[in-house]
């Protein structure tokens, strides 16, 4: 059976201090209209979201969630989100999820209705797609320039580089480009030739014994996946860094995954059509890890 | 009275023969629910779009935005639009329009639902905005780094920047940072000092006795209003051309302006605080052109 949920959310100030806010929501259809076509989320990707995990019921990693939706927020100019609300809504929808397997709840906070009064906001659920072939025999990427250099994100903050907003036309442009060169996913790199992320995703490698993710330095999203998983790295005693990586520092690398939160930790087997060795237990443990209920 | 128009469309292939396309749109209230949640432009803001000026129920150069329409769905890897349908689709609209008065009709063509067969589109109509005082008194602009460089473009398609697609929330973020300096708009320029357009406007400057406005050399839109003025200038004997301007020429021109389908001439009366002279009287020539019927 599939699972398909939707609920809209009439957003509350961040200060509002109820308790309970089952009356700010309303279950819709997840397949009937909904949204008008006044919403500027559909007429200019003007909102920002999160995908959360949802394993076996339970959503994954929401304090990490709705921290950098509260970040996406003050980076859009829009009103800090209620993370109470937010975390109900969550609940909400984790509660109607299958009780066995993997989905996903979506958080959407859209800047609202032209010329309307507030912003709108609504979550969603569905099943997730079936990663296990990317999880087990690994992804071929391809480098693609985003065409920024590595200054832009401190000097342009205009360009929103550190939220997750709507607009992800691009990001989706470079996965289909990505597929033409027959590859499956694309790792973006600074016109200067540093390594920054996927268009969906965050970008781990091992080095010898360290594990390196791309410095949080508002170029790109600071990814929950990645983070929880470093987090873990480090308890079991591994060492693990936040680095600026020139792109040649991909050929060098002994692995390397893409990690999200719903396809969780994908090995790269090929990095722009050269192989490049998948570990599969060390990638069955990190999945291992992620599949097991986090908060 | 204010006017409020909506209309779906069931995209046909760009070869469908049909001459009467009426059976594909439905009439839907603009201010009830339309859309699904599932709806990728608004998750992603992943489709493309176009604002048609509209002038006494006149919708004004449709053959140039149904032409960009086009362009922006070869760009996106949409499928190309049947012209004969949207031409029906924005007449539709348009008949419904105040015989007196300005407004816009917005055409959207999204990538539909997720994991849905086919695009979805649809149509809206509503009074334009009060410009007349962006048009009489001038707007003060600032530039703001796009954060590419000028040979981005070429490089690097997927980031899609000869599309308009739905993508628009760091242009709303720019225009909302020119509002932070005390500006009303603002203009792009690329990171190696090349001016590129406004965030929803193409520019156009004065150079002694030229009209010159930025090469579209694939990273800028190409402008339908730039370019109905331009035939207009130069068919009353005045020169114009497409260059690579620097940031510089910005303060050496005599005038200059943004223009676009709805607001029209808005003649520029500051850049980056350094006061410009408005040219009142050839701006009010360009807006009674640019008011009068279009096709």
């Amino acid at each position: 059976m599939t699972w398909r949920f939707a609920l809209l959310i009439e957003p509350a100030p961040a200060d509002d201090p109820r308790t309970d806010f089952a009356a700010t929501f309303e279950v819709v259809d997840a397949a009937t209209p909904a949204l008008s076509v006044g919403e500027l989320s559909t007429q200019r990707g003007d909102g920002i979201f999160e995908s959360i995990g949802v394993v076996d019921g339970h959503p994954q990693e929401v304090a990490a969630h709705l921290e950098r939706l509260a970040h996406s927020a003050r980076l859009c100019d829009l009103p800090i989100p209620n993370v109470e609300q937010w975390r109900q809504a969550i609940a909400a929808a984790a509660a109607e999820a299958p009780r066995v397997g993997e989905g996903v709840v979506k958080l959407i906070l859209s800047r609202g209705i032209e010329h309307g009064p507030t912003p709108t906001a609504w979550v969603t659920g569905a099943d997730a797609a079936d990663f296990r072939g990317a999880r087990e025999r690994g992804i071929r990427i391809v480098t693609l320039d985003r065409g920024l250099d590595s200054g832009a994100p401190a000097r342009a903050p205009w360009l929103l580089l550190g939220a997750k907003t709507l607009s992800y036309a691009v990001n989706m442009a470079a996965i289909r480009e990505a597929r033409r060169r027959g590859a499956d996913d694309a790792i973006f790199v600074s016109s200067d030739g540093i390594v920054l992320e996927a268009p969906t995703a965050s970008v781990i490698l091992r080095l010898g014994d360290r594990f390196v993710t791309p410095a949080h330095d508002g170029g790109i999203l600071p990814g929950t996946t990645q983070l929880s998983l470093f987090e873990h790295l480090a308890s079991l005693g591994h060492e693990t860094a936040y680095e600026t990586i020139p792109v040649a520092a991909l050929a060098e690398a002994d692995a390397a995954w893409l990690v999200s939160s719903v396809r969780l930790a994908a090995p790269v087997s090929a990095i722009d059509a050269a192989p490049i060795a998948v570990d599969g237990e060390l990638t069955a443990a990190f999945n291992r890890y992620l599949l097991s209920p986090r908060d």
